[in-house]
């Protein structure tokens, strides 16, 4: 299959040496593109959500891993392979969860493993070939989620969705957003309910912004607000992204999605996770097993707004995302089919 | 039964003939009390939700009328009832959908009325004893169903709550957080989750600001972190206010209340309303019928925000209020006692 392998919001700069990304932080009032050249710079914009998005992550941190690799000053194999190891280490600690993320440097750091005893100059073309690589297959894989999940909706079908799991979370097309701009592309017209997603709003800056710029009916609501347009009849699906995958289908998404999925069930709405096989982690049992991120309480009493929200010294709970248990899923639309329940059959099937 | 019946949030002036509020509406940032001396400076303290929550609208509106009636330079009766009325009006259309503050008001003008050819001066202490007697009847109200609503818990229970239906919204204890400021006021603690409640935030800066300075183990989370906290086990029960009860017992409150309904009861945990008798209204059969407010989509975009949260002109769908079905809900419990399912017969009963 052919298609255009640069995409405009993680890119190369023009000497080759840095990374320009589009900082979604600064969305939707801003459109603004930014240079990252330190490590720090680039553990930084993982950490802020300047870069945001599971699989957009992935392909970030192994286009940094290499401009990182340029910088590595030495010239024998061991020292290359100990520092790059540990600057992917870094850059992997920048978000826990994000299983892309240190699925992509694990990647970039076997690279170099593979090729001992090799003067670093004829390692690092190497890693520009794995990062693209990752990127490639990245476009590849959307589309095909795209595909089989457009291949559950019809024309003017409604849509509920959480957070962002559109095209600048990945590389193009998106994986929960990608049947509606592929559907969209292809002329047809969907209503897409999407999630507010507190506390960073990623539905409100990013998702709400993403399907406007796409030409997709699009209808903003508060998180709370889903289940009176669920009982209304508003929509047909709901379809989400996911940041990690048990074995047994279980899944962590953004905050949130597990009441999603839980009023969708109720509701009888079918309710689809769609990620990439990369997301499926066949060594975590289940949910469980699955460390949640805490933040920062001030992204809930103080972040965007013109003055506190809350009182002074509150205690706030903010966890990053939520396990959806199995039982809520009504399938899991990868890039190579759509699994259904047992998952822990299907899962491993498909991984096979 | 004997109780404290000044309340802090409503009181007169120190001379008698003015009133003192807190602002809500300079919450949680400024703790700041203003005085309302003319018919413009009350009415205006109702239209921009200085003075917000149902019953407590009624209590400061009855005060209000005394405070005008003192004012009114007349000596016969006609002249002061005509002025009266006027007045009252006035204070009325400042929140026309508000039930308590004409219900308050009639209260008022009935007292005036009662007494036909009576000197001005004999009838306005008369005024001021219908303004008190609807405060102590709205505290013996709040502290029966804080009392039915404590009978379900134990020392060091968890409990969601969801908006604000707390002291500040009535004359004392609230309803929703009735049995918890009774059973702090009587030394027990509870692990008190708050949901901010988007879009008008009450939860953050109403609920949270009430509780803390209550000395009530209070956590704010964003609504979509429902499901977690229940997921957790950190709640054992989920308490909500309402604003209109059906003969059916489906009940209509801030919009959000039904999602925690259905969390509430995928996860076992019991999901009480609390609310006065008042709010059963046995001519509407069921929630169907009870037409839901829409509210400005510039309070999901751009209220409270440094700059806007989401792309210009993107639509909004923005109900003030949604309907939890009467499967979802435990019990409700008012004045008279708990009620329980069936609730066409429970309600009935109850009114009788």
């Amino acid at each position: 299959m052919q298609y255009n392998t640069t995409i405009d919001h993680i890119r190369l700069t023009d000497d080759g040496r840095g990374i320009v990304i589009l900082d979604q932080s600064q969305l939707p009032n801003k459109t603004e593109y930014v240079e990252l050249r330190t490590a720090e710079e680039m553990y930084g914009a993982i950490k802020t959500l300047r870069v945001r998005g599971a699989p957009v992550i992935g392909i970030f941190a192994a286009f940094a891993a290499y401009c990182l690799g340029l910088q590595i000053e030495c010239c024998d194999y061991e020292t290359f392979l100990k520092k790059f190891t540990g600057t992917a280490e870094y850059l992997s600690s920048s978000r826990p969860t994000a299983v892309n993320l240190s699925w992509a440097l694990n990647r970039m750091v076997e690279t170099v493993r593979k090729r001992p005893g090799r003067p670093p100059s004829q390692i690092i073309p190497d890693l520009l070939t794995e990062a693209r690589a990752i990127l490639e297959e990245d476009i590849a894989m959307c589309l095909a989620i795209s595909e089989f999940g457009l291949s559950l909706l019809k024309d003017g079908d409604g849509i509920l969705t959480h957070c962002n799991a559109g095209q600048i979370a990945t590389s193009r097309y998106g994986t929960a957003l990608g049947p509606i701009l592929l559907g969209r592309e292809r002329g047809m017209q969907f209503r897409v309910y999407a999630d507010e997603t507190r506390p960073l709003l990623q539905g409100a800056r990013l998702t709400a912004w993403e399907l406007q710029n796409a030409g997709v009916d699009v209808t903003l609501i508060c998180d709370n607000m889903a289940s009176m347009v669920m009982k209304k009849g508003y929509v047909q699906y709901c379809f989400v992204g996911c940041d990690r995958i048990a074995a047994n289908g279980d899944t962590a998404n953004k905050i949130g999605t597990s009441g999603v999925a839980i009023m969708a069930k109720h509701y009888g709405i079918p309710f689809y996770v769609l990620g990439p096989t990369s997301t499926i982690d066949l060594a975590t049992p289940t949910g469980s097993e699955i460390e949640i991120e805490l933040r920062d309480p001030d992204e809930i009493r103080l972040k965007w707004y013109s003055e506190p929200m809350a009182p002074r010294g509150v205690k706030c709970y903010n966890p990053a995302f939520d396990v959806t248990d199995n039982s809520l899923i009504s399938g899991i639309i990868t890039e190579k089919g759509i699994c259904r329940a047992p998952y822990s059959e299907s899962l491993a099937a498909l991984l096979k």
